[in-house]
């Protein structure tokens, strides 16, 4: 039997733009045998008309098309109605967020969905071409830089006119994860003087190779999977005696700190603000979380002092076009371990990979730390 | 006696940021012996709070400001109100426009004000430095493809990822002065493959120097003073030819034309848009002037077939804080002209600099081409 994957038009109300399935991803995976479906208009918002989408099934009958799935594939964690419409035993791979969400995650466990959600997809070197944090977070971080210069009041390169030299600009990244090396890298190119900072003392190098100065706290917080663990409040202190100047001397920052599972960790008090030029702008990447500066407001702009906050929500969206393409080679790449040569299904829990990812199976949440957060009895 | 220089808080409907005189250039200025007063508040939307203003009266009493004054220093054209409220026979600097604003024309030569039009500054080597027109229109430029980056739906360089590489944007630059070279420079620096186009072949060179490819459309529209004239109907059919393959590849463009006194040359007409890709972006720099682009409403973000059309209006405002300094160490130069050491003024109307910016005088309209447009009896 042919296996039929699916993609629906994304339903957030944030007004999610990205599809979780590109023409080229089509292409690429028709060699299996596989069939593929679509709820017209899905790739619309990120730049890929129906009509891009070369032997792909559309129609406007979602019900349908779920009931039919063998594979749904979607980007933000779906309505609990849609999963009620899928079919037992059918996979989801989406973005889940199970902790924030234990209805829909009962809700796929009890419908007897597999559901990859992408988020666990652990940080081996064999899964690196699946991790979809990554890609999206590469993304964001290009476009955080771009997304301050706009709000900025000066420009970022030196600049040399008939009338006198302009001073370049004063970038601070604050966490150099993905995101905070792609803002290094995106600043730099635009001629700013940057500097990086991050607890993890490993980062160091990787600043410096992006051509920053890393700002030495002397504080070690190297945490797993490669994020960093939370610090003790002496180590806030410290961090925060270390850091004042280089807050105080920015024109831009952009803070890209998140402790997985946990609220967004504070690095810019007001006090620290309130010590900023006049003009300043930090774009807080950490806003969905809660915010890593005082006074952050997820999704809006707000004027603190002399500093202007940007709390810019679901990044990757506004990149739809490219962030759509990754993400979904993201998929692609998790649909070649689960799908035969002969395009059939064949799950292989011993798999690391495939045991990492998967939330529920078979009528059970698998993952046991979102199980005991989700369902404790 | 000591020459009173006052700057006043920018009143324009249009949110204008920038200011007149930063406190640089009231350093710079004082060993002169002028003196120097503002009204309260009135750098603080270009990031220079009234604290940063050493040796500078201020003062909340806009009319006994300018009835005080002998020199007024200004941004946008000021109203009627304001002209009438100075001493006869002080002296204005500011844009003016004043084709676009006759009644503040005979405003001005009623109140025997001697007002120098910053956008008359001759184009000439040694008025470089007052050249206010060209130092805007860089941060224009520079500020036009960042506000397109923002819009699009992907980036501009060329990305390597563990899922595959991501390729650079195609940004075509249409009008290549002051502004579009600045866009083309940026967007390169950020990456992006760039093509510019111009009437002018002259400025083949210049885009090439910064890493562009020509488009070279065969017809040749050198004009006065650095803009170009207007085309005849059958050079704009050859171009249109020439350019549009390059327009429907484009990702983002940035048009940039405009010729002295008339409505904005289009650039790019309607069926031209329909052919270009889904997710493309258009600055329209134009704007103002009625657009380069069919579609255009400046000051507004539209939507047009496949491509966001961004029409903005007052872009140098944006970047307020380094626009207001460019713009108030041209008005620096100006004042070093007109000024004596030891801080008299002394109008020397054999100067081609002074004759040329001069637009009102002692009771006249001094330059020709305003007079008969403004007063043709």
């Amino acid at each position: 039997m042919t296996v039929k994957i699916t993609v629906l038009k994304e339903q957030d109300e944030g007004g999610e733009r990205r599809v979780a399935l590109i023409p080229q991803v089509v292409e690429r995976l028709s060699s299996l045998g596989v069939s593929f479906a679509m709820e017209n208009g899905a790739g619309v918002a990120s730049s890929y008309p129906d009509e891009t989408y070369k032997d792909v099934t559309l129609s406007t009958d979602r019900k349908a098309l779920l009931s039919d799935a063998d594979i749904v594939l979607a980007v933000q964690p779906p309505t609990i109605e849609t999963v009620q419409a899928m079919k037992p035993g059918a996979i989801l791979v989406s973005f889940i967020y199970g902790r924030n969400h234990p209805d829909l995650v009962k809700a796929l466990r009890d419908q007897k969905v597999t559901c990859f959600a992408m988020e666990l997809v652990p940080r081996i070197s064999r899964a690196q071409a699946m991790d979809a944090l990554s890609s999206q977070a590469t993304l964001a971080g290009y476009y955080a830089v771009l997304l301050g210069s706009v709000h900025m009041t000066k420009i970022l390169p030196m600049m040399t006119t008939a009338v006198g030299s302009l001073r370049a600009a004063q970038v601070l990244v604050m966490g150099l994860g993905v995101a905070g090396l792609q803002a290094l890298a995106t600043a730099k190119r635009l001629g700013a003087v940057t500097e990086g900072y991050d607890v993890r003392p490993e980062t160091r190098e990787e600043a410096q190779s992006l051509g920053a100065k890393f700002v030495d706290t002397g504080v070690d917080a190297t945490g797993k999977g490669g994020y960093a663990r939370e610090l003790t409040d002496e180590e806030k202190q410290t961090v925060r005696k270390a850091i004042s100047d280089h807050i105080a001397r920015a024109d831009l920052i952009v803070t890209t700190a998140a402790v997985p599972g946990k609220k967004a960790p504070r690095l810019i008090d007001a006090e620290q603000i309130k010590a900023m030029k006049p003009g300043s702008v930090i774009i807080d990447l950490g806003a969905e979380g809660g915010g890593n500066c005082e006074g952050t407001q997820a999704g809006q702009i707000v004027q603190v002092g002399p500093t202007t906050i940007v709390g810019p929500i679901n990044v990757p969206s506004m990149l739809a076009l490219q962030a759509s393409e990754l993400y979904s080679k993201n998929i692609m790449h998790l649909l070649q371990q689960i799908l035969t040569k002969d395009g059939q299904i064949q799950l292989d829990f011993t798999d690391e990979v495939i045991s990492g990812t998967a939330l529920t199976h078979d009528g059970y949440i698998t993952n046991e730390g979102i199980r005991t957060a989700v369902d404790p009895n």
